[in-house]
Formats: structure tokens, C-alpha cells, sequence
């Protein structure tokens, strides 16, 4: 045990890509490392919409955080959650108790945001939990199996309507997954419905989906998708919700399922700091990382507002939270050490968005790929990126099958039931 | 479609062992079926423990029950509770709706029974559904991490004792992996806490463990758990239970974590056909599997009393419920078609149980095994019995990964969270 009293304590708040990195970088230096979450496990996000779809287990895109740093003893794992930070006192409140620290690092990463519309949140569930992934999972098996024994035509209609609101990566593989679905996976298993018939929408409030992307990426993914039976729409603006229909200014559509890509905010815990934040609720960090008048606490990933060298801030992505990790690490280390810390550079390797079998578009070093190539590009990259052998292996395996039968194995709805017969 | 009008309608409630190879039975047979289950998955029960203990994926054990069936065209298969059976109408009354039938097979299983202290379900979760496994699962593991946290002594031991009650096979299952989980498992995970110093103590009511076996093989299973760390106590019936504490007439024992693995009841609906049941619940039926004085319903699996030829009741085990289903399904065809019914005879093929890595006991054809031997045996009964490929390659690949590192894939706590950080 490297408890020795002498050495500096740091504590990381949160096991994502981040707050992982960070600590796999602290991992058997002189120091005393608490990793503190909610949670016992890191979560690969990049892949959750693969667990929504019933494409992949939930194990098999999470990891204990304690096997994943099971060899660095100098490391505790704490599940635990943060209710507020004491920037001044150098410590942390949690849900029981307190835990003082010498060097700070955040990384809680975000949620949803409804944009002032948080009674949407139980009509529209959002994608970023392991919880949502299987709600999402629930809400669209039980649409089907209610439309087959419903008799009431519209209601059926309803039932079959699938509305995903945000044309972001996350909106777009979400809608590529369900066309999938309706249109292969399950379109043979009803007797009564035509589960290729379903109706999936992707709605998007901008001129054109995936914005990140360029203009013709963009087109390429809306041919995509269309292909595979999605609509899409642009300049389409959700004015209201109910738990049957969805509004677009005067157009009426009726839904029983709509999932919510749209709004990202920092976590609440943000909000504790007394610091500025963006309108996102992120903060807004030195170029070390640090927050601005507190050198020792540091803020990196979905929860901080970092302008890359170019101007633009960065996206809440899994390669800026990674690289911030690292940086954030060597930054604790220097500042602990006495010497000056170095700011923070994101290299940028390109960005991807997957639309379903064999379809993705990709900006990789200044390359625009679509089609197959960006797919197998994808696939590799994320396979390869996968942390831990057993991830990696079953997560390809279970793709191979997914690929050769259609099938998808995770077809299982869980879940609170209403009573026991 | 052979939804042409003079086909006989035979409904089956239940998709467990019993009604699944009752449905499989009647594919592609001069009826029409509608199968009706609460879930949408068919359950391998028997390996149902290894989701609790994290050695097993939820979907490595189930398969929707639309895939299973997708081949044979004269089956509906409905997601549907059953509140009510009418015999004398010849219909089933439905959450929503309505059902008629020309011929009946309830095949709805079995669930906890807390001998009159209902109050202690909350308390001592039993182990017959996924969400149950889920839940043990989430309950074990959150008890390593509170304790992880825990600086009161007493507090921290209670966290530690993990207490199953019940000494038949589920409950000897359960035991096993607990001790392996805190002997192996998770033996270098923490840094504040001892994992194998938890306490595992296995309580059973009479006066030796697994009571169907011969008194050999009860003590060598009292032996391999005492190898692994599980106290095994007999004559021990609880007579009180808090959430911290159970008593054993005048005796204490603080234990956060209590599971329940002691009695079984069949399922509610039993009740709702007005006709003898057993003390458990189970419909008394005739020797052709039908209700007394109703040629046309049958019930099967654990929701049955049939009396063995030797004279001792059939265990609720699923050899009895899969000979059962394909039984009935002939006899099904027999009264549908005019023909005399046959009573039913189970061929006894052997019982086992496993205790832990490398070992079980088994009765096969009247050979008592135990040891590695038995454990083999059962591994290979189960592996050869999962339902479709895919969920046998996976179950096998994950035990031997298991096997060589000692590792739990699916050691993940989900469900519901307090708030968000």
C-alpha cells in the first residue's frame, strides 16, 4: 500500500474517458490517487446506442473501474457521488462524508439538456447512461409487441412511429439502428404487423444533419439513411410533447416512442464551483486545464469549455476527453512537482459517425470517406480502441454474428413489470 | 398465414421450459397457436445464479421468444399478462382483452414463497427472474463498495455477511459463487477492505443441505462449500429479519445482504380456476396432465402436482417441464383429433447440483458423482441444453475466459441511482 503519509493527494472525480486516462496516468507515481464515481464501472459511450438497439450487451461496452486499475495500488476506487466542491477548503463534499485533496481534476461529464423542456425528459428518454441505453431498448421492443396486439388502426400507427429528435452522431446512429431493425432484424418475427413498415423520423433543427461534418458528408448520410427508411427532416422544431404525439409548430405527428438527441449540459456538479461557465453550464478553463484562480484544480472532457487552436471550442468527444486526461495527469504531476504546467494542445485525428451495416461518413486528416470504407474505418477504430481484451474480443464477435444473421442478441426487455400473474 | 378458419385455436400461457417445448411440439401441426407470455424472452433458469453472481450476461440465458418460434408459421406469439382463466367459457381474460380457446396448456411456473412473512420479499430477494438476478447482483456487488467506504467496524461487517437461506439446489448455487466471488473474484479489487474475510453463511431449515440427493453427496457438497469459505448451517429456520439484522430464535446475525432461495409457490393463476390445489398452489391433475373435469386444459411444469410412478411428487426442475410440454402437445393433437389421451411418465435422466468451480454433485442413472467429475457432467448437460447457437458459444466462451482469469464480465451495477451528480 502506498499510504506513506508524505505523499500528495489527488482526487479524480468521475471513471469516463477522462477521469480514466488521468488516473491510468497517475497509476504508480509518487502520488495518492482517489477516483470517485457514481458508478463501478467506465462506460464506452461511443457504442452505447449499440446497447439501446439491442445490438450489444450492456457488459460488453462497460468495464469495472476496479479490474481496469486493479494494478496500481496506488490508486482507490471510491463509489461515491460529489454533491459539492469546496474550491477554498480543498475539498469535496459527498453524499456521506468528505474527502480533502492537494490537486483537483473534474471530469463528470454531461447530460441532457431540454432546453428549458425538462418535463420532456420522461417522454423523450436521451442517450448517455447505461440505464437510458436499456430504457431506450425497452420503450422500442414493447412498441412492437404492443402494435401487434393492438386493433385500433391509429393507435397502431402510433405505435409504429419512431421519432428521434436531434440530427447530431448520436440522432443519426440511433435512427440508422432503428431503420435496421424495423426494416431486417425483427421483420420476419410478427404474424399480425409488418414491422418493415414502421415509420422512423429523424428531425433535425438546422439545415442539415451532422453539422460537424462538411456539407457533403452530410448529404451522403441523409441518402444513407433514407436507404434504410428513415426520413429525414430539417428546420424541424419540436414545440411540444405529449406521450402520443409531437407537435412541429402546426403539423401534428403521432408517436408513441420519441428518443432525445439533441441538448448536451455539463454536469450540475459544475454549478457548485462558483466559477463562470458557458451557456452549456461547462467551465471555463486556463489552457492548462486549470480553473481560472485555482491552479490545483483542474477541469477536463464534456464538463469544461476549451477553444481549440483554431477558435472553435471542442466537442464533447471520447478523443478530446482522452488526450485531456493525459495532459491533465502530467499538469497534476508538474504543479505537484514545483514546476510550471504546460498548456493544453488537442490533436485533432478526425471524427466519424457510423449510419447503420456498412454505412458511416468520416473526416479523417483532411480524407472526407463515406460508404463501406468509412464503416470498416469505424469499425476498426472503435474495436481497436476498445479498452481490455475480453471487450474486445466478444464486442467483434458479436458484430460478426450480428453482421452474417441479421440477428440481434440482446433482444431482451427488462425492466420494471407491472404485477406478477 | 394458416389462419384458415377451421383450425383448431390451442392457446399456451408461459414460455419457460413447459410451454416453450409444448409450442415447439405443435409447429407446423394441423393447429393454430398463441402463445402468451409476460416477457419476451424464454428464460435457462437453471443457470439463472451466474447472472445474479456476474459470471453471465442477461442475454446469454434468454432468447426472445419470436426468434425461437419465427419458423413456425402457426404460432402467435403475444406479450400479454393473464388475469383469469374461464374453464366453463373457454376463454382467458387478458390485461387488455380477451382470449378463446378450443384447447388450454397453463404453463405460467412458479414463484417465491415466503411462508406467510411477505413483508420479507423486500428484504431476502428470491432468484426467479432476470430483474431478481439483476437485482442480487446489485445488491452484492454495492456491498463490497459500501464497505469499501465504511470506517464503523460493526457497520462494515454486517456489509460483509452475506446470508442465503435455503440449502436446496439454487440456494447451494448461490452460496458457491458468493464464496468464490469474495475468495477470487474480487479478492485484490479493493484497497480499504478484505474481500475474502466476508462472511458467507448458507442456512437450511432441516437437517442437511440439498435433501432430493442422497445423504453421501449432502455432506460432500457441506464439504466443497466449507472448502470455499460458505458456513453451512442446518436446523436453522429464521424467525425475524430487518435490513440489517436475522435472527435465528434467540440468536443475532447482523448481514446487510439476505437472499432467498427457500419456498416456492405456483404462480397466482392457479387460484383463479376454481379447482383442488396443493399446499403450494400446484394444480392436482389428472394422470394426462388435464384439469378434472376439463378434458380440453391442461397444466404443466412447475404449476402442476403430478405424482411420480414411484409416488413421490415430480420437482419443479426443467426435465419434468420439458417432457411435460412435449407430452401435452400430443395430447393436445389426441383430443383435438378425437383420440384417447395417454397419462403422462417421466423418465428420471438424473438431478444435479454444482457448488462452485470444479465441483457438484450429481445422481446420473443411479451413479452418485461428485467433485470435478460431476461438475463436468453438469457443464456439459447445460452447455448442450442452451437453446440456439449463438447463446451456446457465448455461455461456453464466457465460462472459459471465467475459468482461466478468474474474472466476472458482467460485474456491473445498474438499476436505479439515487440522483445525478
Amino acid at each position: 500500500m502506498s499510504r506513506s503519509a508524505p505523499l500528495p493527494h489527488v482526487v479524480l472525480v468521475g471513471g469516463g474517458f477522462g477521469g480514466l486516462y488521468a488516473a491510468r496516468a497517475l497509476g504508480r507515481r509518487p502520488v495518492r490517487v482517489t477516483l470517485l464515481d457514481r458508478r463501478n464501472y467506465h462506460l464506452f459511450q461511443p457504442l452505447l446506442y449499440q446497447v439501446a438497439t439491442a445490438a450489444l450487451n450492456a457488459s460488453d461496452i462497460a468495464l469495472p473501474l476496479r479490474s481496469v486499475l486493479r494494478k496500481a495500488s496506488n490508486i482507490t476506487v471510491l463509489l461515491a457521488e460529489v454533491s459539492r466542491v469546496d474550491l477554498a477548503g480543498r475539498r469535496l463534499v459527498l453524499d456521506r462524508g468528505a474527502i480533502g485533496y492537494d490537486a483537483l481534476v473534474l471530469a463528470a461529464g454531461a447530460s441532457h439538456s431540454y432546453f428549458g423542456h425538462d418535463e420532456w425528459e420522461i417522454l423523450a428518454p436521451g442517450l448517455k447512461t447505461l440505464e437510458d441505453a436499456l430504457e431506450i431498448r425497452r420503450r422500442v421492443l414493447l412498441a412492437y409487441e404492443a402494435a401487434e396486439r393492438e386493433d385500433d388502426g391509429a393507435e397502431q400507427r402510433a405505435l409504429l412511429t419512431f421519432v428521434v429528435i436531434g440530427g447530431g452522431p448520436t440522432g443519426v446512429e440511433l435512427a440508422g439502428a432503428l431503420g435496421e431493425i424495423s426494416r431486417q432484424t425483427i421483420a420476419r418475427d410478427f404474424r399480425l404487423i409488418d414491422p418493415t413498415k414502421a415509420r422512423i423520423i429523424l428531425l433535425e433543427g438546422g439545415p442539415r444533419i451532422l453539422t460537424a461534418f462538411p456539407e457533403s458528408l452530410s448529404r451522403r448520410a441523409e441518402d444513407a439513411l433514407r436507404r434504410i427508411g428513415v426520413e429525414v427532416r430539417t428546420h424541424a422544431i419540436v414545440t411540444r410533447l405529449t406521450a402520443d404525439a409531437m407537435w412541429l409548430g402546426g403539423e401534428q405527428i403521432r408517436a408513441r416512442t420519441v428518443l432525445w438527441a439533441a441538448g448536451v449540459a455539463a454536469a450540475p456538479l459544475a454549478r457548485t464551483l462558483g466559477v463562470p461557465l458557458d451557456p452549456s453550464g461547462r467551465v471555463r478553463v486556463e489552457p492548462d486545464l486549470s480553473i481560472p484562480g485555482h491552479p490545483e484544480a483542474f477541469v477536463i472532457g464534456d464538463m469544461c469549455a476549451f477553444l481549440h487552436q483554431t477558435g472553435t471550442p471542442l466537442p464533447g468527444v471520447a478523443p478530446v476527453a482522452i488526450q485531456q486526461g493525459r495532459a491533465v495527469a502530467d499538469n497534476v504531476l508538474r504543479r505537484l512537482g514545483g514546476q510550471p504546467t504546460r498548456p493544453f494542445r488537442y490533436r485533432d485525428k478526425g471524427s466519424m459517425a457510423t449510419i447503420g451495416r456498412a454505412a458511416a461518413v468520416a473526416v479523417v486528416g483532411g480524407w472526407k470517406l463515406s460508404g463501406l470504407v468509412a464503416w470498416l474505418t469505424w469499425l476498426f477504430v472503435h474495436i481497436m480502441f476498445l479498452i481490455g481484451f475480453r471487450n474486445r474480443f466478444l464486442v467483434l464477435f458479436e458484430w460478426a454474428w450480428a453482421y452474417v444473421t441479421w440477428h440481434r442478441g440482446a433482444r431482451l426487455i427488462t425492466g420494471p413489470w407491472k404485477g406478477r400473474a
